[in-house]
């Protein structure tokens, strides 16, 4: 029997990625990745024209699409095999990033009508413009005694399927009523590959509020919110959620004519690009936190039961392995943080001098940073440049930078960023294991993990655990590939379940990343400042933040 | 009758600049400016080996002769005048900057075994490695009842004599055993150019704890301080001091040498280098606010009595114009602020477009952030990084910025840096006219308020007050000739007081910067929420930063 494949796509914040994998060794036989045009869309529309408000951040479809024809060939070409040899397909990506469409599966955005109309795109995870929404479904969940809230920390956050669409029905009537349906981008993938609407239980779990035993929040709680909202779930949404480790749909004329796949080939059921690479690293079990660094963080453990924990993301029953509730947390900026700074802070005589060494900007000043001792800067940051997720669950917090003197360096406050990311990371770790879930070692995949081992370091440092790094470059693609196996089944050349998938496929590297005594010691004073600082300005010590942002809004008009 | 000139000499921060002035009309006829060639002296000693620790500042005393040399012949050539029509001199210089000598005026860093003793320099005003001992000065006159304490808004800044002397007696008890002497680097070069030791009232009474009625601290006091301290007043200064507006004496032989002066060339009693603008703006009364605007800011204004102002920096009998007590105020990071941020925080993209459009980089993000509306950034900083001087007295506090998203921009911190000076100066403010000490108007001067509009603006618009501008681009060094046609006196061609020198020789701007309503409205409050961070980091809200101080200095051991 020839060798099988299955093909793993990611789809993430800038760009979706295609892995081939070999089915019974995990080896990674063929990635292609592929940019999306159209970036992240956050201050004007494709027209050129149309101004985006602050916090706004859309992506257009046709992206989605154009990555399908472009990596899937891809990966089959260079590996050089017959598309017959792919017994299956997975699908994982970024959420909750949700678009308005026609019953046929056509986003509105791709109507004439509506292309100046914004809030006929894709609103992005990271669009974080209908905070207003996200604070009434809180205020009004607290209320009403809803205790589905529990599952979710506690908070709302403006980032879920509820408060998006909300915002499309209070500043878009028009669009909201001309939506056939509101559908995750990764379930729209799936229709479109398939021609069969099935939406993941991962995405409707963790962003859409859904609940495998107690469906959606009830009509009167929706009602309550809106009168308007009252029929959201039968109206725009669907009752039936599909459970992760299942088969989707298999490729069918189109999906087939998009991606050179047979018609036929077994497509699992989408999951959150996060949460694939639970499988990816082996992580089956509890006890074993899964870090995926990426432009954001999300961290994944699984749990023997369901506990309810003060600002974690949510709570999913079979939310990654199935017979385990899988919890999520996230911190929402991480290597755009990285980014950010490099973008504005860097004087340009630190480029020159990376550029004379050969070596990347991060690069250099890792190198320069990786010689500082801990605490040596003076420097403690919130690293709250995209909001915070986990354990304060509000979009509305922003960075904070103290300790500076004349003689800071700019790799002081580099490192200070990444110190920062650490100790949210902290932050998190120390809330769980207050509510009896256990973390007894971190894994790491993402770019960020494989590359910086000054910051897996500080982590160790940081968190006094080991930390392990995922042996794939992708692991998100990887774990989607290993569900696309599951759904291809045994009798294909796939697997039954994902843990025998994850036995056969899964992997991490032989390098472990060991807390360093005196580090430990030095970063748990740092760690009590930043605590401090983190319940002052994000709890209600001083809602300065909150404050600025609402001037600068009405500023802005 | 000849014109009659008379020469200022501004000794700053970073270089020394002579005016030559036309006694009758204030006519800047020529100017000269020679850099230290040692510059600031923060990281090691001339030697290239000797290391200074952290918040050590220090100059080399060859520099300022190097300025003498330089730029009082060169404005006298410039000017095609002969020295004899030159009828007097004045001095001003940063302060506290003091010095170790022998009798004869020769400092300890000129002999050969004191070069590689840090302590053998002159300590900078910004030198704050003092601290520990004004922590104790300040506790100590607290617990002892030192009414003197309150003439200094209550606290002893590290930047002064008194600790400065006792750090080095402290870490250098051989230093402090050789020296014949400590005296101010403003009179030092008096006794340069006069051979004689004749000590200002101003330096000594603002930076000295000196009083015109009380003296110095007891003997009792600075025993309770070390008992080797007991008689350091009449062992390593003196009690003879001399009221501003004096003359010092005359160009001796080695002064005619140097400068190519005349001997007997009046010389007037040295001053402060930011006291000297008042008279050259025509500060003749009170009312009317100074504001010298540099590296760091220095406030001045009269009042009619002798009021204790919490955090002032000090009030001085004829301090600045005989018959009103003039009262100081700081803010130790303005100038410096900007050159960190534009030295180590403005990406290389801005430089190179800087550099297309031919304008410097500080000019092109103003340019930037003068398109920005009041709040619009969301930003809000401490303006610490040196410290704080005026109201908080403490110079262990460091700078912060908040607010910051993945949006946001370089020029926006930029601006959010000059709005916390400018918030900063409001607390200045404030503070006066809460303790009757009026404030009707600004005038400012020195580099920033010549070039800045836009800061001068938004000064104006913080505050709430017209701002008149120094006619003159060197106030100080104006002040210090007007000084000069003082000590020369009206028989010489000069003047018999600084009133009547001033009201010949003082000159504002016609241009009035006056603020916008809507702005002002708008300042206030971002200022609410300034003033709540200023008390919670800088009172005891939080410590933070001087326990990440304290951290950072036992990581760098």
């Amino acid at each position: 029997m020839s060798r099988k494949y299955s093909i793993g796509v990611d789809f993430g914040t800038l760009s979706g990625r295609a892995l081939l994998v070999d089915v019974k060794s995990g080896e990674e036989v063929a990635t292609a990745v592929f940019e999306y045009p159209h970036g992240v869309i956050d201050s004007v529309l494709p027209d050129g024209k149309t101004q985006l408000g602050a916090d706004w951040a859309l992506q257009h479809p046709q992206d989605y699409i154009d990555v399908l024809k472009e990596v899937i060939p891809s990966v089959i070409k260079q590996a050089n095999i017959s598309p017959g040899d792919v017994i299956g397909l997975g699908i994982d990506f970024t959420a909750c990033t949700v678009l308005p469409i026609k019953n046929d599966g056509t986003p509105l955005c791709f109507l004439e009508e509506y292309k100046k109309s914004p809030h006929a795109y894709v609103k992005l995870w990271k669009h974080h413009a209908a905070q207003k929404e996200a604070n009434l479904v809180t205020e009004k969940a607290i209320s009403e005694g809803e205790k589905w809230i529990n599952r979710y920390g506690g908070k709302v956050s403006s980032e879920w399927l509820l408060p998006k669409v909300w915002q499309t029905l209070n500043e878009a009537p028009d669009i909201y009523e001309k939506a056939d349906k509101f559908i995750e981008a990764g379930d729209w993938v799936i229709m479109q590959l398939t021609g069969i609407e099935c939406r993941s239980a991962c995405a409707a779990g963790y962003k859409g509020i859904w609940h495998k035993r107690e469906g959606y929040p009830s009509k009167e709680f929706l009602k309550s919110l809106d009168p308007r909202l009252e029929n959201l779930v039968e109206e725009k949404l669907s009752s039936d959620i599909f459970p992760l480790g299942g088969k989707a749909g298999e490729i069918n004329e189109y999906g087939a004519r998009l991606t050179g796949l047979l018609p036929g080939t077994a497509v699992a059921v989408s999951i959150i690009d996060a949460h694939a690479a639970a499988p990816a690293v082996g992580i089956t079990k509890p006890g074993k936190l899964l870090i995926i660094m990426g432009t954001s963080s999300c961290h994944i453990i699984l749990g023997e039961e369901e506990v309810d924990i003060p600002g974690m993301c949510g709570v999913v029953e079979d939310g990654v392995i199935g017979g385990y509730f899988a919890y999520e947390s996230g911190q929402a900026c991480v290597g755009d943080h990285f980014d950010w700074f490099v973008k504005n802070c860097v004087p340009a005589h630190y480029l020159e001098d990376a550029k004379k060494q050969g070596v990347n900007i991060h690069k250099y000043l890792r190198e320069k940073a990786k010689k500082l001792k801990v605490g040596e800067s003076g420097l403690l940051a919130l690293d709250w440049w995209n909001g915070n997720r986990s354990v304060l669950v509000d979009a509305d917090l922003t960075g904070m930078v103290l300790g500076m003197t004349l003689k800071t360096k700019p790799e002081e406050i580099y490192r200070a960023l990444i110190e920062a990311t650490a100790f949210g990371t902290k932050i998190i770790i120390d809330n769980y294991t207050q509510n009896g879930i256990l973390v007894d070692e971190i894994i790491a995949a993402g770019g960020i993990a494989e590359k910086d081992e000054m910051m897996m370091q500080i982590y160790s440092d940081v968190t006094n655990r080991e930390i392990r790094i995922s042996a794939s470059a992708q692991a998100a693609a990887l774990g989607s590939a290993m569900f696309g196996a599951v759904a291809a089944g045994s009798k294909a050349g796939g697997y039954d379940d994902i843990q025998s998938a994850a036995c056969a496929m899964a992997k991490v590297k032989d390098v472990i990343y060991k807390p360093i005594k005196e580090n430990v010691k030095a970063y748990e004073k740092l760690y009590e400042e930043y605590k401090i600082l983190h319940d002052y300005f994000g709890k209600t010590g001083n809602e300065v933040m909150k404050r600025l942002k609402a001037i600068r809004e009405s500023a802005q008009v």
